[in-house]
Protein backbone atom coordinates (compact mmCIF):
# COMPACT_ATOMS: atom_id res chain seq x y z
CA UNK A 1 0.00 0.00 0.00
CA UNK A 2 1.81 3.41 -0.95
CA UNK A 3 0.94 5.82 2.00
CA UNK A 4 -1.63 8.84 1.39
CA UNK A 5 -0.99 12.07 0.79
CA UNK A 6 -2.57 13.79 3.55
CA UNK A 7 -5.17 11.65 5.82
CA UNK A 8 -7.98 14.19 8.00
CA UNK A 9 -9.48 12.74 10.39
CA UNK A 10 -12.50 14.10 11.45
CA UNK A 11 -13.80 13.60 15.44
CA UNK A 12 -10.42 13.32 17.67
CA UNK A 13 -11.78 10.71 20.10
CA UNK A 14 -10.90 7.26 21.08
CA UNK A 15 -11.35 6.27 17.43
CA UNK A 16 -10.26 8.89 15.71
CA UNK A 17 -6.97 9.61 17.97
CA UNK A 18 -6.15 6.18 17.33
CA UNK A 19 -6.44 5.96 14.15
CA UNK A 20 -4.78 9.23 13.57
CA UNK A 21 -1.89 7.75 15.72
CA UNK A 22 -1.46 4.66 13.81
CA UNK A 23 -1.40 6.47 10.63
CA UNK A 24 1.65 8.83 11.93
CA UNK A 25 3.42 5.84 13.67
CA UNK A 26 3.10 3.64 10.63
CA UNK A 27 4.08 6.20 7.72
CA UNK A 28 0.44 4.77 6.55
CA UNK A 29 0.24 8.88 5.28
CA UNK A 30 2.40 11.58 4.56
CA UNK A 31 0.48 14.05 6.49
CA UNK A 32 -2.51 13.74 8.97
CA UNK A 33 -4.84 16.87 9.58
CA UNK A 34 -7.84 16.57 12.38
CA UNK A 35 -11.35 18.15 12.83
CA UNK A 36 -12.87 18.70 16.35
CA UNK A 37 -14.99 21.39 17.95
CA UNK A 38 -12.80 21.76 20.80
CA UNK A 39 -9.54 23.08 20.82
CA UNK A 40 -8.07 21.06 23.50
CA UNK A 41 -8.63 17.46 21.80
CA UNK A 42 -6.91 19.44 18.76
CA UNK A 43 -3.86 20.59 20.84
CA UNK A 44 -3.65 17.26 22.62
CA UNK A 45 -3.79 15.47 19.29
CA UNK A 46 -0.72 17.80 18.27
CA UNK A 47 0.99 16.92 21.55
CA UNK A 48 0.86 13.53 21.44
CA UNK A 49 2.17 13.52 17.81
CA UNK A 50 -1.53 11.83 16.52
CA UNK A 51 -1.73 15.23 13.75
CA UNK A 52 0.62 17.47 12.34
CA UNK A 53 -2.39 20.46 12.16
CA UNK A 54 -6.06 21.06 13.36
CA UNK A 55 -8.85 23.03 12.97
CA UNK A 56 -12.42 23.24 13.81
CA UNK A 57 -12.84 24.64 10.38
CA UNK A 58 -13.36 21.91 7.80
CA UNK A 59 -11.52 23.71 5.33
CA UNK A 60 -8.16 22.14 6.45
CA UNK A 61 -9.32 18.72 4.61
CA UNK A 62 -9.11 20.35 1.27
CA UNK A 63 -7.20 18.32 -1.08
CA UNK A 64 -7.42 15.12 1.74
CA UNK A 65 -7.00 11.48 -0.07
CA UNK A 66 -7.99 9.88 2.90
CA UNK A 67 -10.92 10.85 4.81
CA UNK A 68 -11.66 8.68 8.44
CA UNK A 69 -15.09 9.83 9.55
CA UNK A 70 -15.27 9.04 13.42
CA UNK A 71 -18.02 11.24 14.45
CA UNK A 72 -21.00 9.69 16.13
CA UNK A 73 -23.56 8.27 13.76
CA UNK A 74 -25.98 11.07 14.23
CA UNK A 75 -22.88 13.85 13.31
CA UNK A 76 -21.75 11.82 10.32
CA UNK A 77 -25.25 11.76 8.82
CA UNK A 78 -25.75 15.99 9.27
CA UNK A 79 -22.30 16.91 8.06
CA UNK A 80 -20.92 14.58 5.62
CA UNK A 81 -22.50 16.90 2.35
CA UNK A 82 -20.63 19.86 3.97
CA UNK A 83 -17.12 18.02 3.67
CA UNK A 84 -17.83 16.91 0.18
CA UNK A 85 -17.20 20.38 -0.97
CA UNK A 86 -13.76 20.22 0.11
CA UNK A 87 -12.86 16.96 -1.74
CA UNK A 88 -11.95 15.19 -4.78
CA UNK A 89 -14.07 12.71 -6.32
CA UNK A 90 -11.05 10.32 -5.89
CA UNK A 91 -10.46 10.60 -2.04
CA UNK A 92 -11.41 7.62 0.34
CA UNK A 93 -14.04 7.84 2.82
CA UNK A 94 -14.14 5.64 5.19
CA UNK A 95 -16.71 6.08 8.58
CA UNK A 96 -16.60 4.07 11.96
CA UNK A 97 -19.50 4.29 13.15
CA UNK A 98 -21.50 1.57 15.18
CA UNK A 99 -24.39 1.24 13.16
CA UNK A 100 -24.29 1.25 8.97
CA UNK A 101 -27.37 0.86 7.53
CA UNK A 102 -28.23 4.63 7.36
CA UNK A 103 -24.93 6.00 7.05
CA UNK A 104 -24.23 3.94 3.66
CA UNK A 105 -27.29 4.83 2.19
CA UNK A 106 -26.90 8.05 2.85
CA UNK A 107 -22.91 8.68 1.99
CA UNK A 108 -23.29 6.58 -0.52
CA UNK A 109 -24.84 9.56 -2.10
CA UNK A 110 -22.58 11.70 -1.06
CA UNK A 111 -19.04 10.59 -2.23
CA UNK A 112 -17.98 8.65 -5.36
CA UNK A 113 -15.42 6.26 -2.92
CA UNK A 114 -16.76 5.64 0.02
CA UNK A 115 -16.51 2.68 2.80
CA UNK A 116 -18.69 2.05 5.95
CA UNK A 117 -15.97 0.20 8.65
CA UNK A 118 -17.19 -0.34 12.32
CA UNK A 119 -13.40 -1.50 14.29
CA UNK A 120 -14.63 -3.33 16.99
CA UNK A 121 -12.42 -2.12 19.23
CA UNK A 122 -13.83 0.39 21.22
CA UNK A 123 -14.85 0.27 25.62
CA UNK A 124 -16.27 2.31 27.67
CA UNK A 125 -13.65 4.60 27.41
CA UNK A 126 -13.90 7.93 25.29
CA UNK A 127 -11.60 10.29 23.98
CA UNK A 128 -8.26 11.05 22.65
CA UNK A 129 -6.31 10.88 26.05
CA UNK A 130 -7.17 6.87 25.97
CA UNK A 131 -6.19 6.29 22.28
CA UNK A 132 -3.80 4.50 21.18
CA UNK A 133 -1.86 3.22 18.21
CA UNK A 134 -2.40 -0.36 18.63
CA UNK A 135 -5.93 0.21 19.87
CA UNK A 136 -6.73 -2.18 16.41
CA UNK A 137 -4.45 -4.80 16.63
CA UNK A 138 -6.12 -8.50 16.57
CA UNK A 139 -9.21 -6.60 16.43
CA UNK A 140 -12.15 -7.37 13.67
CA UNK A 141 -13.24 -4.48 11.70
CA UNK A 142 -16.84 -4.77 9.87
CA UNK A 143 -16.93 -3.40 6.13
CA UNK A 144 -19.95 -3.10 5.03
CA UNK A 145 -19.64 -2.08 1.37
CA UNK A 146 -23.39 -2.05 -0.54
CA UNK A 147 -24.15 -2.16 -4.55
CA UNK A 148 -22.97 1.23 -5.10
CA UNK A 149 -19.50 0.84 -3.15
CA UNK A 150 -16.64 0.97 -5.88
CA UNK A 151 -14.57 -2.29 -5.37
CA UNK A 152 -11.72 -0.17 -5.50
CA UNK A 153 -12.02 1.72 -2.80
CA UNK A 154 -12.84 -1.31 -0.85
CA UNK A 155 -9.70 -3.29 -1.50
CA UNK A 156 -8.18 0.15 -0.75
CA UNK A 157 -9.96 0.55 2.83
CA UNK A 158 -9.51 -2.98 3.46
CA UNK A 159 -5.68 -2.78 2.86
CA UNK A 160 -5.77 0.24 5.32
CA UNK A 161 -7.35 -1.22 8.07
CA UNK A 162 -5.13 -4.40 7.69
CA UNK A 163 -2.08 -2.25 7.61
CA UNK A 164 -3.69 -0.55 11.06
CA UNK A 165 -3.15 -4.21 12.20
CA UNK A 166 -7.26 -5.59 12.15
CA UNK A 167 -8.85 -8.25 10.68
CA UNK A 168 -11.42 -7.35 8.29
CA UNK A 169 -14.58 -9.27 7.69
CA UNK A 170 -17.16 -8.22 5.06
CA UNK A 171 -21.11 -7.74 5.30
CA UNK A 172 -23.90 -5.83 4.27
CA UNK A 173 -25.09 -3.15 6.30
CA UNK A 174 -28.15 -4.10 7.65
CA UNK A 175 -26.88 -7.72 8.35
CA UNK A 176 -24.23 -5.71 10.27
CA UNK A 177 -26.77 -3.64 12.21
CA UNK A 178 -29.22 -7.02 12.74
CA UNK A 179 -25.23 -9.05 14.51
CA UNK A 180 -24.58 -5.27 16.21
CA UNK A 181 -27.87 -5.19 17.95
CA UNK A 182 -27.38 -8.44 19.27
CA UNK A 183 -23.30 -8.66 20.25
CA UNK A 184 -23.13 -5.15 21.07
CA UNK A 185 -26.24 -2.80 21.30
CA UNK A 186 -28.47 -4.93 23.04
CA UNK A 187 -25.66 -5.22 25.89
CA UNK A 188 -25.34 -1.87 26.13
CA UNK A 189 -29.20 -1.54 26.81
CA UNK A 190 -28.93 -4.19 29.51
CA UNK A 191 -26.20 -2.64 31.52
CA UNK A 192 -27.80 0.81 31.31
CA UNK A 193 -30.53 -1.15 32.94
CA UNK A 194 -29.30 -2.82 35.35
CA UNK A 195 -27.15 -0.68 37.39
CA UNK A 196 -30.62 1.88 36.71
CA UNK A 197 -32.53 -1.13 38.44
CA UNK A 198 -30.00 -1.39 41.21
CA UNK A 199 -31.29 0.26 44.26
CA UNK A 200 -28.27 2.95 45.29
CA UNK A 201 -27.85 2.09 48.55
CA UNK A 202 -26.97 -1.75 47.03
CA UNK A 203 -23.76 -0.65 45.77
CA UNK A 204 -21.32 -0.47 48.41
CA UNK A 205 -21.64 -4.67 48.52
CA UNK A 206 -20.92 -4.55 44.49
CA UNK A 207 -18.46 -6.83 43.82
CA UNK A 208 -16.51 -8.66 40.17
CA UNK A 209 -19.89 -10.12 38.92
CA UNK A 210 -22.04 -6.65 38.97
CA UNK A 211 -18.78 -4.62 38.20
CA UNK A 212 -18.20 -6.70 34.92
CA UNK A 213 -21.58 -7.10 34.02
CA UNK A 214 -22.32 -3.05 34.13
CA UNK A 215 -18.86 -2.29 32.84
CA UNK A 216 -20.40 -1.26 29.55
CA UNK A 217 -22.45 1.25 31.27
CA UNK A 218 -20.11 3.69 31.81
CA UNK A 219 -20.46 4.70 28.17
CA UNK A 220 -21.02 7.91 26.76
CA UNK A 221 -24.77 8.89 26.98
CA UNK A 222 -24.93 11.23 23.71
CA UNK A 223 -22.99 8.45 21.71
CA UNK A 224 -25.13 5.85 22.96
CA UNK A 225 -28.33 7.19 22.47
CA UNK A 226 -27.16 7.99 18.59
CA UNK A 227 -26.43 4.46 18.73
CA UNK A 228 -29.74 3.15 19.86
CA UNK A 229 -31.69 5.80 17.10
CA UNK A 230 -30.03 4.72 14.12
CA UNK A 231 -30.38 0.92 14.70
CA UNK A 232 -33.95 1.08 16.62
CA UNK A 233 -35.53 -2.02 14.74
CA UNK A 234 -32.86 -4.51 15.40
CA UNK A 235 -32.55 -2.92 19.21
CA UNK A 236 -36.17 -3.23 19.53
CA UNK A 237 -36.10 -7.15 18.21
CA UNK A 238 -33.28 -8.10 20.68
CA UNK A 239 -35.15 -6.73 23.33
CA UNK A 240 -38.17 -8.48 22.41
CA UNK A 241 -35.68 -11.74 22.33
CA UNK A 242 -34.29 -10.92 24.98
CA UNK A 243 -37.05 -10.35 27.65
CA UNK A 244 -38.62 -13.55 25.70
CA UNK A 245 -35.43 -15.74 27.16
CA UNK A 246 -35.88 -13.86 30.64
CA UNK A 247 -39.25 -14.50 31.47
CA UNK A 248 -38.98 -18.07 30.54
CA UNK A 249 -36.06 -18.17 32.80
CA UNK A 250 -38.32 -16.33 35.58
CA UNK A 251 -40.96 -18.56 35.39
CA UNK A 252 -39.01 -21.56 35.81
CA UNK A 253 -37.72 -20.14 38.93
CA UNK A 254 -41.40 -19.39 39.58
CA UNK A 255 -42.39 -22.69 39.20
CA UNK A 256 -39.65 -24.29 41.09
CA UNK A 257 -39.09 -26.29 38.10
CA UNK A 258 -35.31 -27.24 38.74
CA UNK A 259 -35.11 -29.53 35.78
CA UNK A 260 -35.62 -26.57 33.72
CA UNK A 261 -33.78 -24.39 34.91
CA UNK A 262 -31.07 -26.21 35.05
CA UNK A 263 -31.06 -27.32 31.49
CA UNK A 264 -31.36 -23.34 30.79
CA UNK A 265 -28.06 -22.55 32.83
CA UNK A 266 -26.36 -25.47 31.04
CA UNK A 267 -26.77 -24.37 27.40
CA UNK A 268 -25.90 -20.60 29.22
CA UNK A 269 -22.63 -21.92 30.36
CA UNK A 270 -21.88 -24.22 27.75
CA UNK A 271 -22.17 -21.25 25.03
CA UNK A 272 -20.45 -18.70 27.03
CA UNK A 273 -17.61 -21.17 27.48
CA UNK A 274 -17.04 -21.26 23.91
CA UNK A 275 -16.61 -17.20 24.06
CA UNK A 276 -13.35 -17.53 25.96
CA UNK B 1 -8.01 -14.76 68.24
CA UNK B 2 -6.69 -18.84 69.23
CA UNK B 3 -6.23 -21.00 66.87
CA UNK B 4 -9.04 -23.86 66.35
CA UNK B 5 -8.30 -27.22 67.48
CA UNK B 6 -10.17 -28.65 64.61
CA UNK B 7 -11.28 -27.39 61.91
CA UNK B 8 -13.78 -29.49 59.55
CA UNK B 9 -14.36 -28.33 55.79
CA UNK B 10 -17.85 -29.73 54.11
CA UNK B 11 -17.23 -29.28 50.72
CA UNK B 12 -13.72 -29.09 49.10
CA UNK B 13 -14.78 -26.10 46.19
CA UNK B 14 -13.76 -22.81 45.52
CA UNK B 15 -14.58 -21.26 48.94
CA UNK B 16 -14.24 -24.40 51.03
CA UNK B 17 -10.75 -24.60 49.48
CA UNK B 18 -9.40 -21.66 49.90
CA UNK B 19 -11.10 -21.06 53.50
CA UNK B 20 -8.99 -24.22 54.34
CA UNK B 21 -5.54 -23.07 52.89
CA UNK B 22 -6.02 -19.64 54.58
CA UNK B 23 -7.02 -21.46 57.86
CA UNK B 24 -3.61 -23.61 57.25
CA UNK B 25 -1.73 -20.81 56.09
CA UNK B 26 -2.49 -18.40 59.10
CA UNK B 27 -2.08 -21.00 61.48
CA UNK B 28 -6.06 -20.80 62.63
CA UNK B 29 -6.24 -24.02 63.27
CA UNK B 30 -4.06 -26.88 64.77
CA UNK B 31 -5.65 -29.40 62.33
CA UNK B 32 -7.78 -29.18 59.46
CA UNK B 33 -10.24 -32.06 57.82
CA UNK B 34 -12.32 -32.05 54.72
CA UNK B 35 -15.67 -33.74 53.82
CA UNK B 36 -16.14 -34.18 49.95
CA UNK B 37 -17.79 -37.14 48.03
CA UNK B 38 -15.17 -36.44 45.10
CA UNK B 39 -12.35 -38.33 46.25
CA UNK B 40 -9.97 -36.45 43.26
CA UNK B 41 -10.75 -33.08 45.01
CA UNK B 42 -9.48 -34.43 48.73
CA UNK B 43 -6.11 -36.09 47.47
CA UNK B 44 -5.79 -32.43 45.52
CA UNK B 45 -6.63 -30.42 48.56
CA UNK B 46 -3.92 -32.79 50.17
CA UNK B 47 -1.35 -32.46 47.90
CA UNK B 48 -1.71 -28.84 48.19
CA UNK B 49 -1.69 -28.36 51.78
CA UNK B 50 -5.19 -27.45 52.27
CA UNK B 51 -6.27 -29.98 54.54
CA UNK B 52 -4.41 -32.64 56.99
CA UNK B 53 -6.99 -35.72 56.35
CA UNK B 54 -9.90 -36.01 54.22
CA UNK B 55 -13.00 -38.24 53.69
CA UNK B 56 -16.19 -38.81 51.93
CA UNK B 57 -17.15 -40.30 55.45
CA UNK B 58 -18.40 -37.11 57.46
CA UNK B 59 -17.14 -39.13 60.48
CA UNK B 60 -14.33 -37.43 60.12
CA UNK B 61 -15.41 -33.79 61.68
CA UNK B 62 -16.15 -35.55 64.93
CA UNK B 63 -14.63 -33.27 67.54
CA UNK B 64 -13.86 -30.39 65.57
CA UNK B 65 -14.45 -27.39 67.08
CA UNK B 66 -15.02 -24.97 63.69
CA UNK B 67 -17.13 -26.37 60.76
CA UNK B 68 -17.73 -24.65 57.46
CA UNK B 69 -20.55 -25.58 55.34
CA UNK B 70 -19.10 -24.82 51.91
CA UNK B 71 -21.51 -27.02 50.07
CA UNK B 72 -24.41 -25.69 47.40
CA UNK B 73 -27.68 -24.09 49.27
CA UNK B 74 -29.76 -27.42 48.94
CA UNK B 75 -26.97 -29.88 50.00
CA UNK B 76 -26.81 -27.72 53.13
CA UNK B 77 -30.43 -27.67 53.98
CA UNK B 78 -30.36 -31.33 53.26
CA UNK B 79 -27.59 -32.82 55.26
CA UNK B 80 -26.90 -29.99 58.40
CA UNK B 81 -28.68 -32.17 60.61
CA UNK B 82 -26.80 -35.56 59.94
CA UNK B 83 -23.65 -33.61 60.74
CA UNK B 84 -24.93 -32.20 63.94
CA UNK B 85 -24.73 -35.84 65.97
CA UNK B 86 -20.81 -35.52 65.15
CA UNK B 87 -19.96 -32.03 66.79
CA UNK B 88 -20.25 -31.00 70.41
CA UNK B 89 -22.52 -28.12 71.27
CA UNK B 90 -20.29 -25.53 71.51
CA UNK B 91 -18.53 -26.09 68.43
CA UNK B 92 -18.73 -22.86 66.08
CA UNK B 93 -20.28 -23.62 62.45
CA UNK B 94 -20.39 -21.33 59.27
CA UNK B 95 -22.28 -21.72 56.67
CA UNK B 96 -21.00 -19.69 53.18
CA UNK B 97 -23.79 -19.88 51.02
CA UNK B 98 -25.05 -17.31 48.21
CA UNK B 99 -28.57 -17.14 50.13
CA UNK B 100 -29.24 -17.48 53.72
CA UNK B 101 -32.62 -17.07 54.86
CA UNK B 102 -33.80 -20.53 54.28
CA UNK B 103 -30.48 -22.08 55.41
CA UNK B 104 -30.11 -19.76 58.95
CA UNK B 105 -33.93 -20.60 59.48
CA UNK B 106 -33.24 -24.47 59.41
CA UNK B 107 -29.48 -24.07 61.15
CA UNK B 108 -30.26 -22.21 63.77
CA UNK B 109 -32.55 -25.16 65.10
CA UNK B 110 -29.81 -27.78 64.57
CA UNK B 111 -26.52 -26.20 65.64
CA UNK B 112 -26.36 -24.06 69.24
CA UNK B 113 -24.25 -22.26 67.73
CA UNK B 114 -24.37 -20.97 63.88
CA UNK B 115 -23.86 -18.25 62.27
CA UNK B 116 -25.18 -17.50 58.43
CA UNK B 117 -22.15 -16.18 56.54
CA UNK B 118 -21.25 -14.96 52.37
CA UNK B 119 -18.18 -14.20 51.49
CA UNK B 120 -18.29 -11.87 48.76
CA UNK B 121 -15.16 -12.94 47.24
CA UNK B 122 -16.67 -16.19 44.47
CA UNK B 123 -15.80 -15.90 40.69
CA UNK B 124 -17.73 -17.80 37.62
CA UNK B 125 -14.31 -20.20 38.38
CA UNK B 126 -15.06 -23.02 40.70
CA UNK B 127 -13.00 -26.19 42.35
CA UNK B 128 -10.14 -26.38 44.51
CA UNK B 129 -7.89 -26.04 41.77
CA UNK B 130 -8.56 -22.57 41.67
CA UNK B 131 -8.83 -21.62 45.56
CA UNK B 132 -6.42 -19.44 47.20
CA UNK B 133 -5.45 -18.42 50.76
CA UNK B 134 -5.82 -15.00 49.93
CA UNK B 135 -9.15 -14.76 48.32
CA UNK B 136 -10.70 -12.93 50.90
CA UNK B 137 -8.49 -9.94 51.44
CA UNK B 138 -9.83 -6.69 50.78
CA UNK B 139 -13.43 -8.61 50.00
CA UNK B 140 -16.53 -8.30 52.23
CA UNK B 141 -17.99 -10.77 54.19
CA UNK B 142 -21.55 -10.68 55.20
CA UNK B 143 -22.44 -11.88 58.65
CA UNK B 144 -26.29 -12.64 59.17
CA UNK B 145 -27.31 -13.21 62.44
CA UNK B 146 -30.48 -13.53 63.87
CA UNK B 147 -33.03 -13.26 66.56
CA UNK B 148 -31.30 -16.48 67.59
CA UNK B 149 -27.72 -16.05 66.87
CA UNK B 150 -25.36 -16.74 70.31
CA UNK B 151 -23.60 -12.80 70.46
CA UNK B 152 -20.17 -14.98 71.50
CA UNK B 153 -20.34 -17.12 68.38
CA UNK B 154 -21.23 -14.11 66.20
CA UNK B 155 -17.75 -12.48 67.51
CA UNK B 156 -15.94 -15.58 67.13
CA UNK B 157 -17.02 -15.80 63.89
CA UNK B 158 -16.66 -11.95 62.66
CA UNK B 159 -12.90 -12.39 64.22
CA UNK B 160 -12.61 -15.33 62.33
CA UNK B 161 -13.38 -13.56 58.81
CA UNK B 162 -11.35 -10.68 59.89
CA UNK B 163 -8.40 -13.42 59.91
CA UNK B 164 -9.17 -14.42 56.77
CA UNK B 165 -8.79 -10.93 55.10
CA UNK B 166 -12.47 -9.92 54.93
CA UNK B 167 -14.01 -6.56 55.69
CA UNK B 168 -17.54 -7.72 57.46
CA UNK B 169 -20.66 -6.43 57.63
CA UNK B 170 -23.38 -7.36 59.34
CA UNK B 171 -27.15 -7.56 58.18
CA UNK B 172 -30.44 -9.91 58.93
CA UNK B 173 -30.51 -12.94 56.59
CA UNK B 174 -33.62 -11.24 54.96
CA UNK B 175 -32.00 -7.75 54.18
CA UNK B 176 -28.84 -10.05 53.02
CA UNK B 177 -30.99 -12.06 50.35
CA UNK B 178 -33.03 -8.70 49.02
CA UNK B 179 -29.44 -7.24 48.39
CA UNK B 180 -27.82 -10.07 46.85
CA UNK B 181 -31.24 -10.71 44.55
CA UNK B 182 -30.05 -7.33 43.08
CA UNK B 183 -26.52 -6.91 42.99
CA UNK B 184 -25.77 -10.79 42.09
CA UNK B 185 -28.77 -12.88 41.76
CA UNK B 186 -30.42 -10.50 39.22
CA UNK B 187 -27.22 -9.92 37.48
CA UNK B 188 -26.47 -13.43 36.85
CA UNK B 189 -29.97 -14.23 35.33
CA UNK B 190 -29.63 -11.71 32.93
CA UNK B 191 -26.08 -12.90 32.27
CA UNK B 192 -27.51 -16.33 31.29
CA UNK B 193 -30.30 -15.22 29.57
CA UNK B 194 -28.09 -12.76 27.30
CA UNK B 195 -25.54 -15.20 26.12
CA UNK B 196 -28.75 -17.45 25.34
CA UNK B 197 -30.19 -14.70 23.29
CA UNK B 198 -27.41 -14.03 21.12
CA UNK B 199 -27.49 -16.10 18.00
CA UNK B 200 -24.63 -18.52 18.11
CA UNK B 201 -23.49 -17.65 14.49
CA UNK B 202 -22.83 -14.06 15.65
CA UNK B 203 -21.02 -14.71 18.69
CA UNK B 204 -17.52 -14.90 16.35
CA UNK B 205 -17.68 -11.23 16.63
CA UNK B 206 -18.14 -10.82 20.07
CA UNK B 207 -15.90 -8.41 21.65
CA UNK B 208 -14.90 -7.19 24.69
CA UNK B 209 -18.04 -5.88 25.84
CA UNK B 210 -20.11 -9.14 25.59
CA UNK B 211 -17.23 -11.38 27.11
CA UNK B 212 -17.25 -8.69 30.12
CA UNK B 213 -21.68 -9.01 30.57
CA UNK B 214 -21.87 -12.55 30.06
CA UNK B 215 -18.76 -13.47 31.85
CA UNK B 216 -20.88 -15.12 34.93
CA UNK B 217 -22.81 -16.62 32.18
CA UNK B 218 -20.14 -19.16 32.78
CA UNK B 219 -20.98 -20.31 36.67
CA UNK B 220 -22.12 -23.49 37.44
CA UNK B 221 -25.72 -24.93 36.56
CA UNK B 222 -26.04 -26.36 39.37
CA UNK B 223 -25.14 -24.05 42.31
CA UNK B 224 -27.30 -21.50 40.15
CA UNK B 225 -30.31 -23.39 40.08
CA UNK B 226 -29.95 -23.54 44.34
CA UNK B 227 -29.18 -20.08 44.34
CA UNK B 228 -32.23 -19.37 42.29
CA UNK B 229 -34.76 -21.72 43.88
CA UNK B 230 -33.83 -20.42 47.28
CA UNK B 231 -34.24 -16.90 46.75
CA UNK B 232 -37.08 -17.15 44.42
CA UNK B 233 -39.39 -14.17 46.05
CA UNK B 234 -36.42 -11.41 45.71
CA UNK B 235 -35.18 -12.53 42.61
CA UNK B 236 -38.87 -12.62 40.99
CA UNK B 237 -39.06 -8.57 42.44
CA UNK B 238 -35.65 -7.98 41.11
CA UNK B 239 -36.72 -9.69 37.49
CA UNK B 240 -40.09 -7.25 37.36
CA UNK B 241 -38.24 -4.20 38.52
CA UNK B 242 -35.46 -4.86 35.88
CA UNK B 243 -37.83 -5.58 32.55
CA UNK B 244 -39.95 -2.33 33.83
CA UNK B 245 -36.90 -0.67 34.07
CA UNK B 246 -35.91 -2.07 30.39
CA UNK B 247 -39.56 -1.34 28.63
CA UNK B 248 -38.90 2.09 29.72
CA UNK B 249 -35.60 2.57 27.68
CA UNK B 250 -37.03 0.29 25.07
CA UNK B 251 -39.71 2.69 24.86
CA UNK B 252 -37.81 5.78 24.34
CA UNK B 253 -35.89 4.61 21.27
CA UNK B 254 -39.55 3.12 19.98
CA UNK B 255 -40.53 6.62 20.01
CA UNK B 256 -36.96 8.26 19.15
CA UNK B 257 -37.15 9.95 22.21
CA UNK B 258 -33.60 11.37 22.53
CA UNK B 259 -34.24 13.45 25.75
CA UNK B 260 -35.73 11.02 27.47
CA UNK B 261 -32.84 8.55 26.11
CA UNK B 262 -29.99 10.42 27.26
CA UNK B 263 -31.73 11.04 30.81
CA UNK B 264 -31.59 7.61 31.13
CA UNK B 265 -28.16 6.50 30.22
CA UNK B 266 -26.54 9.55 31.99
CA UNK B 267 -28.29 8.33 34.89
CA UNK B 268 -26.56 5.02 34.31
CA UNK B 269 -23.46 6.49 33.76
CA UNK B 270 -23.48 8.77 36.65
CA UNK B 271 -24.27 5.21 38.68
CA UNK B 272 -21.67 3.13 37.11
CA UNK B 273 -19.24 5.93 37.71
CA UNK B 274 -19.79 5.77 41.10
CA UNK B 275 -18.56 1.74 41.55
CA UNK B 276 -15.43 1.97 39.93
Amino acid sequence: MRPFKKAAIIGIGLIGGSIALALKKKNLAKQVVGVSRKEKNLALAKRIGAIDAGSSDPQIISGADLVILAMPPSAILDKAAALAGFLADDALVIDVASTKESIVEKLDKIFKNFVGAHPLAGSQKRGINNSQADIFRKSVCILTPSAKTNPAALARAKALWQKLGAKTATMTPKTHDQVLAFISHLPHAIAFSLINTVPSGHLRFASGGLKDITRIAASDAQLWSDIFLTNRKNIQKGLEDFIRVLVKLEKAIEKNDRGSLVRILKQAKAKRDRLK
